[in-house]
């Protein structure tokens, strides 16, 4: 019955609980691509508000009629806010589903919560699912990336609905299974992450252009809309070049009347943490969420503006094809650490995740897809070794310089740009054969005989020092 | 009785639970400074093992007896594993404690137990503390450092022995009370993330005289032992010259032979994991834990150390006077991001902690005990803004080229030193009246709607920007 008018007999063939913007975007979106789809919200404006030229959908302010109208198995999709609402709607829905019926929770809900999820529903039953969704409020309505995780056996039924919707790359859906329990809202949280980190690399470069080589907002533009042409091109590289052609009423740019002080959302400091417990080296994305954190310290640091000493060097200047190439290196550095961070949670997890496919889910629909990724889909060995150390990124090497050369002007004209510096560390020391940590060695078994290893030999020795 | 000889029916002023490294340490300076001390274990080898000169204390292997043996209100110092096995002891302790005694966790116990058992016990009229002690197995026995927390009624009874068998600085106890629950933990625990972040340091600007400079270890030795007799003065300077001072049998010197891989406690991860949780930026300890995090990657180091191109710059070259510069003011910034974490939580947690007092317990006994702690303590204003911008460190202006130049040589050398890099970074954020955080939020209002705010005008606003 996909695609035709709908009787009030007629089962629909999917619902949607949450008519908020992304809820409502993405139920429209379901609905023009033909699936009967039912909506509920417990906001009479929400259900008000809610119009679609089409009318294959129908809405309920009542849940039990909603579950009713559903064919089976029953495939309910949450767009509420993250956290205890979910929770709360999961138990009400339970005692009207039946078993073999499909949860899939397409909020930005943390990944642990969506495996307890998973698992106690599996116990009743009931088949839920995990679903990362990125694109914001026009990916949901014409195409968002979709990462969907959670029980293998609902995948296979809700399958053709989230192709459907989904964004498209050269005719393939940007829409993935990617493992079990919360593996789909995991990598949603490290996409986010990664970012962060490209959103953070991208304000420095604007930052360095602007304050260090003094260059007008338009003139920085032109020189986003050229990048976008090359390597750079990408989502962000494109929207930040509209962005600086933004201009005021009085014929100023609105870019720089924007106070530099940011809010943040959780994921960010989500990958943060779990890259912290984990033991992952993330630099990059840490340095991306501390800006924004740092960003509120806004009195403190006009004091010390006006306070700390800063002594003025030559620094090296930087052409546009080195700076383009400095941010395309910087950029290969934080999708390369996203990508370790979810290799290692992958292996602790049990996760059999496909780090290719991933990389094709993410090359349309979502904030940070960019011509990168398709290189990214051809590395191999993905999960053996990290991004930058495989074939298909040997030409790093040409790129190099110019990071090194960004960092080293950075320094010297007392500019901080902490992402840059990050990307680059990050990438020296997967150059260091040898890592200062000997020194820390001796030092922690001199004090706390922790005792050390040998270069020449195997096991734990302990040294008198004195 | 404190000093004389024991008789069976006199009581112990103090009993100590666990005696290995550091529970005997502890517990022969208290039996050193005249405290008649009941010693327990259930380990029937640690027990036999202890031995001291003196006569004033007790070994038991029955609790019961143990904690029959004590006086009024009973003092108990539990010397055990951090975790679960606390837990357990508490249980068996309670049926056998009555109100107003007193348990005294000395180990490296993680705050938000500590501040859940202070309250548990409070309920049971039962007087808990959660001490932090530093300095090792030499300190715990002639002297350590010591930040106590907890039940303030407690402190006092308790304060006269722990101030005796602190170290003294100027004759003044290095031992104070921090504030209640799990403050005296959380500071140690900070303690340590400060002591990362500096061996971290010595340890980058050993190895940029070792790599950069081809300096050898004696060489090196010799610097590190001029540096200690001026503002660089401090327990870790003072072992770093003895380290590298140590020879191996074939007159090689060890440090060379010593694996650049390291293993880490919990407490440094500990502070990295609360500052991104309360959102602190302390690039500097994020860098030095992660530096033994990434040393394990040995393998790939290797690989990427033969693929990984590096295109050789023409670096400044750094006089000994100017790295020494550098490694002072990468330390001053170091401490204060400590303290300026310390200062966020007691504010979250409603401690009040006198942070001039708490510079003062780390004068002495401690592992990061150094001179310039003396200059801590007489920073004004300590809580109200970062170190770095207190009058007593108006200095620091005098460092900051020697620093400037340190991480722009490591950039162009292709050395990575991540914590000079990432302690100038937290420099010159500080300096930044101006950060490229607008340019985050106009590209997130662009794609989420996430709105910004303005510099010329009060509210949140949302744009169009297509």
């Amino acid at each position: 019955m996909r695609g035709e008018k709908m009787t009030n007999e007629q089962k629909c063939n999917i619902g949607v609980i949450g008519l908020g913007v992304m809820g409502s975007s993405l139920a429209k979106n379901m609905i023009n691509h033909g699936f009967c789809t039912a909506l509920y919200s417990v906001s009479d404006q929400e259900r008000k508000r809610f119009e679609s030229g089409k009318n294959n959908y129908r809405i309920f302010g009542s849940i039990k009629e909603f579950i009713s109208s559903l064919e089976r198995p029953r495939k309910v999709f949450l767009m509420i806010t993250a956290g205890k609402p979910v929770d709360m709607v999961i138990a009400s829905l339970l005692p009207l589903l039946d078993r073999g019926d499909i949860i899939m929770d397409g909020g930005n809900s943390y990944y642990k919560d969506t495996a307890v999820r998973c698992s106690e529903c599996a116990k009743l039953g009931i088949l839920y699912m995990g679903i990362g969704i990125s694109g914001g409020e026009k990916g949901a309505l014409y195409g968002p990336s979709i990462m969907a995780g959670g029980s293998p056996q609902a995948w296979e039924c809700v399958r053709a609905i989230l192709e459907a919707i989904a964004a498209r790359h050269q005719g393939k859906a940007c829409c993935g299974y990617i493992a079990e329990g919360g593996a789909g809202h995991y990598v949603k949280m490290v996409h986010n992450g990664i970012e962060y980190a490209v959103l953070e690399l991208i304000a420095e470069t604007y930052q360095y252009m602007r304050f260090v080589k003094k260059m007008g907002a338009g003139e920085i533009r032109s020189v986003f809309e050229q990048w976008n042409e090359g390597p750079l091109n990408s989502y962000l590289i494109e929207i930040s070049a509209t962005v600086l052609g933004k201009k005021e009423e009085d014929g100023g740019c609105l870019i720089d009347k924007i106070l530099d002080v940011a809010e943040q959302k959780g994921t960010g400091k989500w990958t943060v943490a779990e890259s912290v417990e984990r033991g992952v080296y993330i630099p990059s994305i840490y340095e991306a969420q501390m800006a924004r954190i740092f960003s509120t310290k806004k009195e403190e640091r006009t004091y010390g503006a006006a306070n700390l000493k800063y002594s003025s060097n030559e620094a090296p200047g930087l052409r546009t094809e080195e700076m383009e190439k400095a941010l395309l290196l910087s950029m290969i550095l934080a999708y390369s650490q996203g990508f370790e961070l979810i290799s290692k949670a992958a292996e602790e997890e049990n996760w059999n995740i496909d780090l290719a496919g991933l990389a094709a889910v993410w090359k349309d629909g979502c904030i940070i897809r960019s011509a990168l990724l398709g290189r990214i889909e051809q590395a191999e060995e993905l999960s053996g070794k990290p991004l930058i150390l495989s074939a298909a990124f040997s030409d790093i090497g040409t790129l190099e310089g110019s990071l090194r050369k960004m960092a080293a002007a950075a320094v010297l004209s007392g500019m901080p740009l902490p992402c840059i510096q990050a990307s680059l560390q990050y990438y020296d020391y997967y150059r260091s054969d040898q890592m200062p940590v000997n020194f820390i060695q001796a030092l922690r078994d001199y004090f706390g005989a922790h005792t050390y290893m040998r270069c020449d030999r195997e096991g734990h020795f302990h040294t008198e020092w004195e």
